[in-house]
């Protein structure tokens, strides 16, 4: 999290320390009334204990000194918890473990990270869409190994950004957060059910504390998104050269020594994003060996890696969205670039566009 | 490649040299195939095409030193087609550009791998489910940040192993491959349905030449894989140090200075492909920002690393799937470590076996 | 940076946004001084200038709002800091370019965390120069791919930590932070050596706003000393397990679930500080393609990557310290393991001590 | 290794499976030459073994079979040489463990592909120094942020490329290439003097087994210089746009597809290689944490890696040599797009001509 960096990176709405321990203490209040529901604990203890689940009651500087005492939040976490929740204290946490905790909490800000970044992204590629429709007759140079090769239209460019986005999309929307209970060695599952269903999220056959597919997936996902909407900003950023000027961004940044300069800023940014989201992922598949029934540093590593990758993807989500919502395109210097040809490239835009109705049908 | 590595790392059989010129040659020999059907060519030289597309024909070599030249094999191979189809010679590469025949190719080498790799990888989580099975009363100390916690029994982590394992092998058998073709720009794409039907892949709404969702899908499944394949091994390896001493490997490994020591050779040679394949990941997720139509030096990144990964993943795959064939259990001393409890896991084993059931049905 | 795991992963105090901002207006209150000295700007306007470079002036939010805007903070910065400069506003970043402000900003807050770095990390390497000198006839099993081979002493395996460890610090300490001055291209050099002492940084021989060999070679160092600090660690996980039980961290981390239950977690964190490293440093190697004379993202993508490698090379040095100043070592088990012999490494011990003395003289 | 794709990527001479074999071989010849010298074993036996210490009398196959059963070539190639050594076959090998045999001989690969490595890239930096003397006069637009900003020289672009040259080649070059010898758990370094003396190598104060500081700084530098070489193609890429047009290869890359179509390839070439290398010093970075007295995977998945990494940065270097000496400099149309302005970056060409100089007299 960066106060002063986050508006170019991606915002931290979802993925702050407090959007994260929000998240832990709703998994403990629905652990809570899903023992409840069984008779587990009393039904009194559940709501004394949800009633004091607000971050707010929480001090993050003296939950970080005992985070690091213990190498997990969820030891300082349930401390305070009990002493917030009095009598019912006995009834915090039960039959779960640290990593119950955690990991839920992670699939509920996942969750709803996903849900910002998938809303930008189809944004972004409807916008593509809109240019693809628009832009059937504006015939351009295509470039291959940035040398000019035969001519193509911009619709037809435009229709590449928006299948690479929908393909993208489809990855990380088939993604399914999944709840975590197992207790200290994953045999304590009576609950997983209904924790699940309070949550919103899936329930698994078994407890995940090791196996961390569904990390890596989200991961993955996240990467190709921000790997598309690198793509896209870069090919912004060469076709707004000036000696290609063929669109620009209409917003464009300043310079701090050149007034009269205009930067393809929100462009340069998402391939920011875009550089660094592939070593996230490589730091998350190369921690999928997690000894044992619960791992010594590699579950440890991918807490802020993977909430980082969240904040990026949205970024480059949110970026690649304001880049194509916003492009100013010069229609006469392609056409002049492309030498007045005529392309015919309606078959495959009609194609992809069709393609992108079923993958987002209005 | 490497002959003296690859029996330890993963067989090249499908993913050499000659493996991937002989899929650029299928691919020659069905475009022009394909080309013929609609009378773009004469019928006979398709078939003289294909009677010269035989990888035996060609001279590894001398394609080398083209490729250098040309910063793509593609060059030299349809020069050297064209020599050997004598009057088929205008007949060949109609309308294709370099990436067409390399990117195809390369679908065609993944569907050869993938299907090596998921059999390797679904025979070791029928042996882990074999191991779920016997192992159901098979008490043994679960073990958190590498100190003993509750009891669990062997079978719930074998249950762990296969559960991970069928995950992953669901993310990659879920990848379609599918056929490139859209000449120097990505608008000839007339005989696309053709030629991927001759293939036996997949055809796109558009050519994908900038677009590479569907690399970076394929390298995070084998990640994934890889990433599992690690985890099983490093188990093994921890539970094989002679003060724990719970299992072993029925083969294990010679050293070269201590006759007398035994090695988990094959869990070793797992690990050491788990370790390499995240980054092989994070290059082709940094190589997605293709620029224009063809990339300058982004596409060509991803050849020997996608290679790299399916030879890598392979190898974790037949790795993971020895060492859990061949596993030897010392049920005497999990029982002995674990304080002789019982423990009951059968309901969690059986929820584990039934979706392993689902996910493979015999 | 987080509030929550600052504490386990790392400190932020030189790494945080206020710090780096402050970085900032050290280095634009030296640009005005420099200019103030060979009478570019006037001297009270120097002055005015350098009495108002104080972080706490600035309005870190909005500063954030105006870094997206522009792609870069210096933008918003130099605004605000004209604001209230008053009438010395025309005197601020003169023939300075934003990146001269941010590089130079990154080379104080890196020279100042190297500081933190290198005092803990030859802490850590002082502190097994003790064990290895105080274990010299302490035997052990020497254990390789995880299984006993002949024995060793434990005085061995402390120098060897030590030897590791002086030789990544060796790296870190030689690496020289250079100042950053030449404006919009490049050209603007005349009051490089000025700036550059005045901050107390070297000064280049060219601007090397392109030119990334420094960045990378102080993230390598970073990344080797994280790896050793995390062999370290990894070392005593192992060695800790209720099965070998030859060492503990004295002040263990507790279990939210199992109250007997004492956990390595100074250990765990560094392990986890250590497999986040290696990627951070891919990123900054893939971002060394800036294009010609100022980068469009990959420049832009360095800023908080670098910033977080400084914060976890901290945390993993800071880490290691604590483990090795707070080991319980258990001889006798040591030796009932190694099976009372007698091994002779004395030789070996004096050789790594004196190379340690002559790294780091008292 | 790719006889397809070698030329391309990099030679495989000095890392080739034959290479690293041999590379083994020395080290046991010399190994037993230092043992004879000190009577330890049969001066006539060390003749034998040197004898016999000839890739050509080694079938890679069958090699290759034992490595993956043993999880080391040296296994296999220890019993092959003790065959071929006849009556001296008792004095092959004699105190050294595998690791040392891979360790040394990985060393003296290092050691042969950096000189070639290095003398490319000086001689890319050489004539780099040359285009920047050569174009002090001729002005062209800088670029920052793709975007034209204030005018330089093309030959302060050239003293830019070839300063980072220099300092990664500075890099790469205070590297020291040691010796590996300490036998089954490092305490039998008796003759470890000798045999370094004999191989060219330095001796270390410890074995390093597991401390792996040397390899990763080896694989930092390559790093640096594949990017820096990366960044200077990237360049020329971007400045030999149809649009740009300032610089072309003098030897161009044919099109498959389009025969009138000139493709920068050698700078794809080296593209390509700097895209690869950030991950691959990834995968060693994150291998630093080897087990106790020798590591169960980390140290496995070193091999091909480092080996990989030798062979690119061979290409970026070799490749970015090419690309500068065969440079076609278009100066009337850098002076059009300047607007025919002079620009005076003489003193700034001179300081680095002058630094380059230091760097490596003549």
């Amino acid at each position: 999290m960066s106060e002063l960096l986050d508006p170019m990176f991606g915002s931290h709405e979802h993925t702050s320390d407090r959007a994260w321990v929000q998240a832990m203490l709703d998994t403990e209040a629905a652990l809570a009334r899903a023992h409840a529901e069984v008779g587990a604990i009393p039904a009194a203890h559940a709501d004394a204990i949800a009633a004091v689940c607000d971050v707010s009651r929480f001090d993050l500087g003296s939950l970080g000194t005992g985070t690091a005492a213990a190498a997990t939040p969820v030891v300082p976490l349930v401390d305070a918890l009990r002493e917030l929740a009095g009598d019912a204290a006995a009834s915090v946490h039960v039959g779960a473990t640290s990593q119950d905790i955690v990991d839920t909490a992670t699939m509920l800000v996942a969750k709803r990270s996903r849900e910002a970044i998938l809303n930008d992204a189809r944004s972004g590629s409807d916008a593509c869409a809109r240019l693809a429709d628009a832009h059937r007759l504006t015939a351009m140079p295509g470039r291959t190994l940035l040398q000019r090769a035969r001519p193509i239209t911009f619709g037809l460019k435009a229709a590449q950004w928006m299948t690479a986005l929908d393909e993208a999309i489809a990855l990380l929307a088939r993604w399914r957060p999944v709840v975590q209970l197992g207790g200290p060695v994953g045999t304590n599952t009576e609950r997983t059910a209904a924790v699940a269903q309070l949550l919103g999220l899936d329930a698994p056959a078994l407890p995940w504390h090791t196996n961390r597919v569904r990390i890596v997936e989200l991961a993955s996902a996240l990467g190709a998104l921000s790997g598309v909407a690198g793509k896209v900003a870069g090919d912004v950023i060469l076709l707004a050269q000036n000696e290609v000027a063929e669109v620009r961004e209409s917003a464009r940044g300043r310079s701090s020594s050149m007034p009269d300069k205009g930067n393809p800023a929100r462009s340069v940014a998402v391939v920011a994003c875009a550089r660094r989201t592939p070593a996230l992922v490589a730091t998350l598949l190369s921690c999928m060996d997690h000894e044992h029934e619960r791992a010594a540093g590699a579950w440890q590593a991918e807490w802020e890696t993977l909430r980082e990758l969240l904040r990026l993807g949205g970024g480059a989500a949110g970026g690649v969205r304001a880049v194509v919502e916003g492009l100013d395109v010069d229609v006469q210097r392609m056409r002049d670039h492309a030498g007045e040809v005529t392309v015919d490239t309606d078959a495959l835009i009609d194609a992809a566009l069709a393609a992108h109705a079923g993958v987002e049908p209005k």
